[in-house]
């Protein structure tokens, strides 16, 4: 047994990341209200959470600003329009996926950003980009962590690595990243155990962002934090791309440190989440999300599945079986 | 780490009971028609399922038969219509309440029943009424487990008393059962280790039983399978009360034995259980059962806030704080 004392105490090194604008834009195109954001923003002050993700750092030359809401791009100044000087203990951050973001001419310096971290998101076969990316950022001022993504279907050894070539970069936190939703917590004590050797030998940090695919996103993180790992994301209602993330509101329930307060969460999910599921934005837990999970395959049929409105889970499974 | 190696293979003692009719059948008042049941049986022979609950033996006379689906009172004549005589590796459960059963009468021999296995369900405070029907039980041929009911709240002494009681009786098995949703995976870790020191020295097997009201009952259970846990409770797509339970398909999906196979879960649940959410049957995961589940209490508020289809979580927090 791990660490059973901690259940009732608390490491003061966690962080919590609220990545409900990022991995949540991806259900509905980043179109969240002002309204929406601005009391999420305030909800996270409320409940003591470290880091809020606002979205994306996504190349304009990519995607078209007419198709997607602000969060996708993350402009200074709209961020600003939030926050204001953001004179509160809760720190803003952004992801920057490899290959699309313009990170050199849209990442500012910190000094003239309302942003404190950035979030570097890679697969594996492109971390020396992400790693111009990591230097990139921590050159003008940031904190960076790295994000690899997918590790599920990564070997071992790739794994490592990517990890000794990061340590020596400047970033300060590795990111374990279970994409697919595919790990059961024995398998991320093992992967945690890679990451938390790496991250030692470079004086890193080590995070999670998990996937509840198979309802195992809130029990894959509190593995993780027991297993030593500190940075844990979360998203409200665990609002997040196909089955969506680790929610919030188990999470803050979990940790024992008194400046988390479960009950902003609640009054956000209250006001705003049920009005987004009324509005026909669909995210979450289901069937189709399970098979992809246990395969060990990217969610993007299952997410098709969804959008098609189809319930015939079992000629699915023979689909994705067949895909191998 | 426990046995990461147990997740590529498997330990022959493991047994999968599926208790859908039973747990779920408190959120339908046991109404199923003949087709579901049928239907649910025969996925279970096809998925290797070890035992099927049917139901409860509820008292004719605590509960009006008119008010409630044929599954509380399990009949033995009930069953048979279902099962014929059963010539599959498919094994009949039912439970029966201490206190709500009138065992004497209404559970018959064995030899004249088509039911194999007798779950007895207690709370702490009524261990001597149990090991009654145990004895009565045991005495009729049965396999006999107990279910102790919301350890929870319970003092770890009186547990470890109580199995010392119970393991001095015929029963077979003795259930982990997480009633209110409450525990994290250390502290089943915890739990399991009281209860396999007891099945060791009473040469008895330890079973698990969870809900979902914080996400973590599938988690609960991998994690009480790795302790060395050997029979494990699932409903298909987690019907049961409140939050529900251990999703059947998840499970199937994680052991390893090659006599489980969840396609017949997934073909099940595709053809029953939408229609069932239509019909306005309604179980699973909602922030009023985090919440419970968070504060160690008894669902019955978190069902009624259902039931009554309020949204207004925090208020609710509010109320259930202020019982304490």
């Amino acid at each position: 047994m791990k660490e059973i004392s901690k259940l009732m105490d608390y490491r003061e090194d966690v962080k919590v990341l609220d990545a409900t604008l990022r991995d949540g834009g991806l259900v509905n195109d980043f179109f969240f209200t002002d309204e929406f954001v601005k009391d999420l923003y305030r909800a996270n002050v409320k409940a003591g959470v470290d880091y809020m993700e606002f979205g994306y750092k996504a190349s304009k030359e990519l995607f078209d600003v007419t198709k997607f809401g602000k969060c996708k791009f993350c402009d200074d100044e709209y961020i600003r329009s939030i926050v204001g000087d953001n004179d509160t203990d809760l720190k803003i951050a952004v992801m920057a996926d490899v290959g699309r973001c313009d990170y050199k001419n849209d990442i500012h310096n910190r000094s003239d950003s309302p942003i404190d971290l950035i979030r570097v998101a890679t697969y594996l076969n492109t971390i020396p980009a992400a790693v111009n990316m990591i230097e990139d950022a921590a050159a003008k001022g940031y904190e960076v962590s790295c994000n690899i993504m997918a590790i599920s279907n990564s070997q071992e050894g790739d794994l490592k690595a990517a990890l000794d070539i990061l340590g020596k970069s400047p970033v300060d936190v590795f990111y374990i990243v279970d994409s697919f939703g595919s790990l059961y917590p024995e398998q991320i004590a093992r992967v945690a155990d890679i990451y938390l050797e790496a991250a030692s030998k470079y004086s890193k940090k080590v995070g999670i962002h998990a996937h509840n695919n198979q309802q195992l996103a809130f029990a894959n993180t509190i593995e993780a934090v027991g297993d030593g790992v500190d940075w844990l994301d979360g998203t409200y209602a665990q609002m997040g791309r196909g089955a969506g993330n680790c929610a919030m509101e188990l999470l803050l329930g979990f940790l024992r440190n008194p400046k988390y307060n479960v009950y902003p969460v609640i009054k956000f999910i209250e006001k705003h989440i049920n009005k987004l599921r009324e509005d026909g934005v669909v995210w979450g837990y289901d069937i189709q999300y399970l098979l992809t999970g246990l395969l060990n395959q990217h969610p993007r049929t299952a997410i098709q599945f969804t959008k098609d409105n189809r319930k015939d889970y079992a000629e699915f499974y023979n689909e994705i079986v067949a895909q191998d």
